[in-house]
């Protein structure tokens, strides 16, 4: 039974992105069912049919719903460890999950001050001095987990993961706000914006012309 | 070598609680190491030492350290795998990573009109659309795992495991701010108070003396 993954627009849902890079990365197959964000009752309807959780994204595997990214990306893990998405040394995979939590529940500013929005044109926005912070942090955790783990590959922990998953809409985030990054932050995101998957995601998103108006503020 | 957790104040620490409940309550022995919060620059350095996301609670187990309340969890699941923290069943351990995983990057609203404070008088606030929407998915949550799972235990996933860990500080706050629920909820927020280590830390959290100004306005 093939796995159905429920996302929404590629050009905002940072959310939806995760899980989706997580299976396409790793050549795992799935059906993607879109449902466009915030158009009214009718959409969220159809969302609630599968999660009472009420939000994007939700993967189905038979009888088996999972909503949110990070518990999808837990299960996919699980349920396909021949492809490693976490790091198979038990300390490597703790560290793994710690950033993967730090930004599953925090980054509250740079998520609010700097939306993901694919087709934004490239331009700088003042940012607060909590933003700020947050994206020091994710500097921080990109240089320490490449300088750690980067001699298999150049991904957080060498080879493309769970973490670079769950921090790949950041990537994003950076290059439409035009956020100063170090040489070494810039490194990592070019790594991502070469991977396959993330190119492929991208190009569907630019493709959308579907505009948000509450995302198009910024 | 004994594992170190380090914590903030029990009276406020919610995201403290969830580890600490998780190993206490599955007599994993542990040494505590309370780092107060807010005080200013001396301890904010405390806490970076051990991690620099700056922020409690974090395990220290030998070379390993990691942060963030749910990838603790996590680690303690793995390395205590007899402790059975989460489900064994995959679909059910799917669901309980669902619903652990929305817990924590989510109920934004709720978190800060109601944060956890022990010793507030129990006392209704006005709550904002969204708060009240978020105590009413929680009351969702909960009746639905006790349903599917409760032939096992009261907990949600029948014996107290790492789903109640995460959601434990939600029933001090419905709890302290005389949130009404259902009678479903009430027995839940019974068993869950019933339990000794749950009482345990709420007996330490209300004999603290250190009052957080910023925390006591609601
Ligand atoms: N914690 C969830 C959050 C998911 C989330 O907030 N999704 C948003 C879109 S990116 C959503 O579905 N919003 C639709 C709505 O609230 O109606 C996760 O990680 O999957
Ligand atoms: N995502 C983290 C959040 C931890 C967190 O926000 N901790 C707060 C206290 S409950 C903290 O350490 N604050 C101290 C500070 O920011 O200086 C987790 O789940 O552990």
């Amino acid at each position: 039974m093939t796995l159905k993954l429920v996302i929404g627009n590629k050009n905002y849902s940072s959310w939806s992105m995760r899980p989706w890079l997580a299976l396409r990365a790793n050549d795992i197959p799935f059906e993607e069912i879109f449902i466009p964000l915030y158009t009214g009752a009718a959409d969220k309807q159809r969302i609630l049919d599968f999660s009472h959780a009420g939000k994007v994204p939700i993967l189905v595997d038979g009888e088996v719903t999972v909503w949110d990214s990070l518990a999808i990306i837990e299960y996919v893990a699980e349920r396909f460890p021949e492809k490693r998405l976490w790091p198979e040394h038990p300390a490597h995979r703790a560290h793994a999950r710690a950033v993967s939590a730090e930004m599953h529940s925090g980054f509250a500013a740079l998520r609010n001050e700097c939306g993901m929005n694919l087709h934004r044109p490239v331009r700088a926005i003042e940012l607060s001095e909590d933003a700020r912070a947050n994206i020091a942090r994710i500097e921080e955790i990109w240089a320490d987990c490449r300088k750690r783990y980067g001699r298999s590959g150049p991904f957080l922990f060498g080879r493309f993961g769970a973490a670079d998953a769950m921090f790949a809409p950041v990537v994003h985030r950076f290059r439409t706000y035009a956020v100063a990054v170090s040489e070494e932050t810039q490194r990592y995101m070019d790594a991502m914006m070469a991977l396959p998957a993330f190119a492929e995601w991208t190009k569907a998103g630019l493709a959308e012309t579907i505009v948000i108006e509450k995302f198009e503020t910024a």
